[in-house]
């Protein structure tokens, strides 16, 4: 699997691609991960890459240039399954989604910034726009990292454990029961006693107990 | 306004944290922002801070004692307004948290890692749970990331022109109108004639009409 991360903040996402399970998966090929600086891609000698919205109002637009051939550059190369669009107006992301994009080959995402991209970029190139939330952010950067977290994670042998993956909240649609390790007693809180029984049928019902009742009164949306 | 987030990664968030917009603020004295490893707080020779879980089952959970012995250091210094733990069966972020968390004073994020942390930290000490949305990711890092980026840009002086915020999508409950900047034409492909138009109340209304039609189409739930 691989991404291309267009952006005009390479820097911001060095970390969040090149740290715990992404960097895993990297090291163990299962995924590639390359960052594309927007500004390599303009055309005038101040290598700008915004300018003010027409119409009027606050906030730079990015252009429609260099966003452009920065994207036919990398489709002369190979053919991409999405051109994915991260934007407050997108559809919500969720683990259907994450689960869904696993199962492809080449991503493309198209981070924006200031006050977002020239809308005829949207209208031409992108398959699917993604927001991961309603809350405003100062770019894409954050939210296309996380995308590609939640999908890296999911690609066969990338978790050492495969087990841990599929009993994480939202899998089965529940929250994740509570989870305790040593030491059993801790300034007098103990860990529930079932746990430390080695009654495993006991543990599971007590796990599903916690996972239903923390849902139900969490999240009782879920339940539906 | 200050930010103290603990993680097992303090790698990943050097990016997010030192770029744009967040970068700017800590530059002007509007924030300041300190990551702590937790691994500094481990007691023992190994600096390990992760246990496998009680009970049994995929997945290391990161113990109290080191995430006790971190907050404390933190608390005997200053107070904090909210101890925040990032987790997906958190309550889901929204514009709202972010605006309410712009106003705040000391705020502590506690990243959580593998099945995440004992849940006696979070019974002990955790003021608030925050979810930013219905997926899971190996850590609480990007997150932590996300939400303070979205506080930051809130905090008044941070953006050059405030109303930039102020029009963003979910400011009023609308998703944001379409964005064009030069040049007027690319490839055949024309901006809207209002906005060329230089008729400030019929781009206004233009915009405001694009606004409600796209929140209808995209996200009726938004109008309701």
């Amino acid at each position: 699997m691989r991404f291309d991360i267009i952006t005009v903040l390479p820097d911001l996402l060095s970390g969040p691609l090149s740290c715990s399970i992404v960097e895993r998966a990297k090291n163990k090929g299962l995924v590639e991960i390359h960052t594309h600086n927007l500004r390599d891609y303009a055309s005038n000698k101040h290598k700008s890459v915004d300018d003010y919205a027409y119409g009027g109002g606050a906030g730079m637009v990015l252009q429609v240039e260099p966003f452009a051939a920065c994207i036919e550059a990398l489709q002369a190369e190979r053919s991409y399954d999405e051109i994915i669009y991260m934007t407050p107006d997108g559809e919500t992301f969720k683990q259907d989604h994450a689960n869904a994009l696993s199962l492809k080959g080449n991503i493309m995402i198209l981070c924006g910034h200031y006050k977002g991209i020239d809308q005829r970029i949207r209208d031409i190139f992108v398959t699917k726009e993604i927001s991961v939330g309603d809350f405003v952010l100062s770019g894409g950067e954050i939210p296309a990292a996380l995308v590609t977290d939640a999908v890296v994670r999911l690609i066969p042998g990338v978790l050492s454990d495969e087990t841990s993956a599929l009993s994480d909240s939202f899998q089965d649609g529940l929250l994740d029961a509570p989870a305790y390790s040593r030491p059993a007693v801790w300034r007098g809180h103990k860990v529930p006693d079932v746990l430390l029984s080695g009654h495993e049928a006991k543990i599971n019902q007590w796990r599903d107990e916690q996972r239903y009742e923390k849902t139900a009164k969490r999240r009782p949306d879920l339940l539906k």
